[in-house]
């Protein structure tokens, strides 16, 4: 139980060199040690890679499109018992399904304690999940069954589909388990499938990203605060990396930045900005207290590892642009392969970027806005009627703000139960998500030290205590779960 | 609160004569004195009529299709009050919603009780509420968004509406009332969509008359139990009619039940067969205890009256088809205005009973069968694929008969809460309801001399004392949740 699958104390050694200490700016960049990935790890757990018989339509909620299609799912048994074993169900969210699996190293460390099978859903129009196959993306008449009710309405069949066909597993207890989207598709699942999974444990999951159910401007106050944590100096560095971007040249920026593309228009260096203000996100998303490789292949605490090129603000514009590239370096070139940077690829293609796109600009419409007081990034207001004329030309669709409160609830869940909230107080997503018990059986877990769903992230002797805490709170809050459904089971009204 | 909007009460002397007491064949049929229909009740009760704002999307479900359409809803208000007040919400069924507003009476009933709000909400595709007017039901490209899921959907969408646009309500706590379809409604709503109504009272809502959750032939059984109890030979003279019509030609049976259109073809004969088949099970469902027009004008304990007709099973064929024709005339022509019975229209012009046929074509796929043996029918099997064909041939589209219940929980809906189940024991639909408590919560109620949601109807003084306590139960679990309610807004954890 204690190998991990993922994560970081196999791989503690392959630290490469000016990852920890104060690294000189000179030495840093082009010529790191190359990061071992790790072998495939399905592999090694017996993972085995299903595809559904076509029972899955393509859409759930109306009759005229009848046809069906095949979801990937994974599927590793080894420690199944009959009598006494669970699911663990990962409601998978907006990539490929493996990788997911290879990230979500709790589920493999629990299954034994469990007696589980594990099951990897494939979120349909991700990874290999394509109701059209490579149609899929064509238009918005293909794309139309691309919603979190759909992939809902998936993972219910695929549930009764596991019933009838792994033999033992009819009246087995299904728990679901998911990180962020992942997490939310979980707590949505439970919400709405009660009669299928018994609990849901919603890592990182911020079902309050939506409408004003939050204020816009948490999620950059909490990146702000990582940095501001991380280092001195650090996020006023980056607040005053706006101002300098304006002073200097495309060309320059281009050279220093390495780009591959150098920047040309007004509109590259906008999304220039945009492309780094994703990464101090990305970064803050996953600082983790050990080398990882979830968005890109990172240091152990990213974050403090930038931060160390940003400890002065006050420089003159040339050298402190200077220092936010190599902080950036990190984030994208922690591996030393990159021979420059691509302003169009932030993160793993493992994530579906265009289906995310599109659900953005559809259902997952979450307000974000930055003031430049209480963050550290340029102030931009959350101008829903800019964002869906983007979304109209972009996909040819208008994104519908309200119908997810509407559809999930909103702040007002209460009547619902069996749901684990667990949220990291370094992850941005943090701001939207449920950090405060609702009932009894509605629970929130608090990961000070966590970043985005570092609970779901296998065990490693770097975890800070929090995070140790947080999964023997999840066990404990699933087994009872099990114990209740086994007493209501043996012992009927 | 003792004027009944609906029912009997107000009309008990207007019963014709010959509708009690042991009837001559050669003097009913043609000639009863017409049965006073009342005049618009929703008047009456100030009821007024809303379109709702072009807010309700055509498609929840997808984002393709982006264009909105007019729900219809009716509004009560004048038991209003802002601060001890709450809103009783028709889950319309399939049908025109004022045909609803106006069979509901027991709504009209409590308002006062509850200082209630009345809402009826009118289901897409019936009545007014037509997404594309009159192309809504051309194909099955128009009727794809004709399901259950996008009715609650809008259910959902009008309350928020009602709650911002009425001053005083925003908090007011919400409970769903529906009967039939409306009840299931009523009740997958409150499993739904907690978030919105705190509570539900789902009368007659046959929610497990799908799939193999209750045995098919329980429906016809129940019909059967009724004629039964209802006079000496009856069922079995119904019985032993299927044998008598094979007997006898198409012009004599044209001519003895007075059809508008003789009977031509082998189709003709099973499509009257059916129509006997029907018109029994409609009497069974609307077997009330006073003279009424739910779905025909008909007098009190209609089945009874009816077997004053089918007292001897062991007629000669032409003698026993001719009782049966004055049965089915008690049904077809109570108010002897009818100058020929009319094989197609079997209930009320406010039911919708395209829709209904599309809806069963996909959703609502409600398996029955009858065996001749515990019941008095033909025997007829359910067969999922000659029923699957039919579909395709109507409307384009394939039932999916595991659909509901992978939706809404099957049998296994112990996670919810806050449901009345009400049935009557007369009600064919009850051998689908929830006719035992599933949890303190989930209740279940029985009316032994209940027709179908006779609990709905306007008190009457010939209600039997098993509705009349059942309404009482029913406003008891409805105080508790608005009780609860409270506690929870003003005591929160």
């Amino acid at each position: 139980m204690q190998v991990s699958p993922r994560g970081g104390s196999g791989r503690a050694k392959t630290v490469p060199p000016g990852s920890s200490g104060s690294p000189k700016q000179a030495s840093v960049g082009w010529t790191r040690r190359p990061l071992k990935v790790p072998s495939n790890l399905l592999i090694l757990y017996s993972l085995r890679v299903f595809f559904s018989p076509m029972l899955f339509q393509i859409d759930h909620f109306g009759f005229a499109e009848d046809r069906t299609f095949k979801q990937r799912y994974l599927i590793a048994d080894q420690h199944w018992k009959k009598d006494t074993g669970s699911i663990l169900f990962y409601t998978g969210n907006e990539g490929d399904i493996a990788w997911f699996a290879n990230n979500t190293g709790f589920m493999w460390n629990v299954a034994e304690e469990f007696d589980a099978i594990l099951v990897f859903a494939e979120h349909r129009y991700y990874g290999d999940s394509l109701p059209f196959g490579n149609k899929s993306y064509t238009d918005a008449k293909h794309l139309n069954y691309l919603s979190s009710q759909q992939a809902l309405a998936d993972f219910a069949v695929l549930i009764q589909h596991l019933k009838n066909t792994i033999p033992g597993t009819e009246n087995t207890p299904v728990i679901a388990i998911g990180g962020s989207y992942g997490g939310m598709l979980a707590a949505w699942f439970r919400m709405k499938y009660p009669h299928i999974v018994i609990g849901a444990l919603a890592a990182s999951a911020p079902i309050w990203q939506f409408d004003s159910l939050v204020p816009c401007g948490s999620f950059y106050k909490i990146v702000t605060e990582d940095f501001k944590k991380s280092g001195a100096g650090c996020s006023e560095t980056i607040q005053n990396s706006w101002a300098a971007i304006k002073q200097k040249g495309l060309q320059w920026l281009s050279h220093t930045f390495r780009l591959c593309s150098p920047l040309k228009t007004k509109t590259d260096v906008i999304n220039f900005r945009e492309w780094l203000r994703g990464t101090w996100i990305y970064v803050a998303m996953v600082d983790y207290p050990y080398e990882a490789a979830f968005l890109q292949p990172l240091p152990a605490w990213p974050v403090k590892a930038i931060c160390k090129y940003l400890k002065n603000p006050k420089l003159p514009d040339r050298l402190l642009l200077q220092n936010i590239f190599q902080a950036v370096n990190i984030y994208y070139n922690y591996t030393g392969h990159a021979s420059c940077l691509n302003l169009t690829q932030t993160t793993t293609k493992s994530l579906g970027l265009r289906g995310w796109s599109y659900q953005a600009c559809t259902e997952m419409v979450m307000p974000m806005c930055s003031d430049g007081i209480n963050d550290m990034f340029e102030p931009q207001k959350w101008d829903f009627h800019a964002y869906s004329e983007e979304c109209f030309k972009a996909w040819g669709v208008r994104p519908r703000p309200s119908w997810i409160p509407t559809f999930y609830g909103g702040k007002n869940i209460s009547a619902h139960s069996n749901i684990i909230f667990s949220n990291g107080g370094l992850d941005p997503w943090s701001g939207g998500g449920v950090t405060k018990n609702i009932t009894d059986t509605l629970v929130a877990i608090m990961i000070p030290e966590g970043a985005h769903h570092l609970d779901l992230r296998s065990n490693s002797p770097f975890d800070p205590t929090s995070v140790l805490q947080a999964r023997l709170l999840e066990v404990h809050y699933m087994k009872l779960w099990l114990q209740k459904h086994e007493r209501v089971k043996t012992c009927p009204k």
